[in-house]
């Protein structure tokens, strides 16, 4: 039984509390937060200062990216000591002798429950030793386990960036758009379902279509006189994008 | 039972006609496309020319924006003629006494399955009585049906080039971000598929996340130092964009 302490209950800490105490290898000993807040829906008790974390294997740190190297120094342990960063490096918890990386490539929220069994997790350990006792926490959560390094580790945080941040900002547009007339975002609903699942089954590359694709440039005019002086920059910036890809530069 | 001629065999105009094959109300009595192919999977005829049409109550022009208008001037007929374009307006098919538009609000692929049920079908008639043949044409493929104007379609299809094309070229970022370091787009399918499931749960505002919406230039240095000159100028305009949005332009 692997005995864990979270630092950090935002999205993430708060999931992965809940997880812990449900894992049949792993077991919480305690969790920590800034507001040194219990959360009624875990029976592991709020420890109330990094000065009296409870003897335990594993700390993970789910703080901010920019307390990480911090509070990593605050602490004082044997055990190990990963946080659970996609663009923090694995120095940042160095002061360690045994230390690591947790990353779960997923966006959390409250009001969500998260499906870990889905979720790749990829790992980095500053040795064989601590791999292993991160490869067998993380087999508590998921089949799906990948060893990446920082480097990695980094482009892999970019391009969640994409995936997620940039995807979800397209999707605010298409709804502004729609409110122009009145119009719901529910409309579109199956065509992004339906354009998710056809750039996973032929590849994004493939999946292209629409008015920069095929360079028809009435239809790009036309949009342009539709936007806003201020929607503009970013039409513009991604038609150029698609033009350039296929190979059709205006 | 409504006899219907199919112009056009391409993604939408093929999947139509099996659709129309097995439907209930609606049978189709021919079809046609530029290469005068006739296609194995349907048992309604092939029309050799718009000269040699079969009587029918509806034709369906399936083909290329750019030859809506074009095609319904050589079309010599009392039968509706209505278009299935986005971006076209109803006007384009106005020469005859009965048209309309017959839009689908989705991506279509040869290699998948449209299921139509989901789609919300988007209708506009010359008369009341054209509606309501449309509506009944409409209800054999899907109970949700919408009447919208050629105004309120255009701005639907600019919405949907956001939903689709953007977001999926946003997946190909994402995939050529992680081929820098030799890694699968597979990767963040679980993250491309919780963001969708976030932005029709929440809301694509409430599920912003990431360095733009916090404003951490920190993390938006170190991605612009990641990325190619090239990838540049789409990378900043939609961080603009969410910066913009969330109140923190810089």
């Amino acid at each position: 039984m692997i005995r864990i302490v979270v630092i950090g209950t935002g999205n993430l800490g708060t999931q992965l509390c809940s997880a812990f105490e449900k894992s049949k290898n792993c077991t919480l000993v305690g969790y920590l937060n800034h507001s040194n807040r219990s959360l009624d829906t875990l029976q592991a008790p709020l420890v109330k200062s990094l000065g009296t974390l409870p003897v335990c294997d594993l700390i993970l740190l789910c703080t901010p990216d920019d307390t990480i190297a911090t509070i990593s120094n605050e602490i004082k342990t044997n055990a190990i000591v990963a946080h659970t960063s996609g663009s923090v490096s694995l120095e940042a918890v160095s002061n360690h002798k045994n230390h690591g990386v947790f990353y779960l490539p997923q966006s959390f929220s409250k009001s969500r429950t998260a499906r870990f069994e889905e979720i790749t997790i990829c790992l980095e350990a500053s040795s064989s030793k601590v791999m292993e006792q991160l490869e067998f926490v993380g087999s508590s959560l998921s089949r799906k386990r990948k060893h990446l390094n920082s480097s990695q580790r980094k482009y892999l945080h970019l391009a969640a960036v994409y995936a997620n941040n940039f995807v979800n900002h397209c999707y605010l547009k298409t709804q502004q758009v729609l409110e122009k007339e009145h119009l719901e975002l529910e409309l579109l609903e199956p065509l992004m379902k339906e354009t998710l699942l056809k750039a996973i089954e032929m590849g994004p590359y493939s999946a292209q279509t629409g008015p920069a694709k095929r360079a028809d440039l009435t239809t790009l005019e036309t949009h342009k006189n539709m936007l806003d002086a201020t929607e503009l920059d970013m039409y513009q910036a991604i038609t150029q994008s698609i033009l350039k890809t296929y190979g059709t530069e205006l």
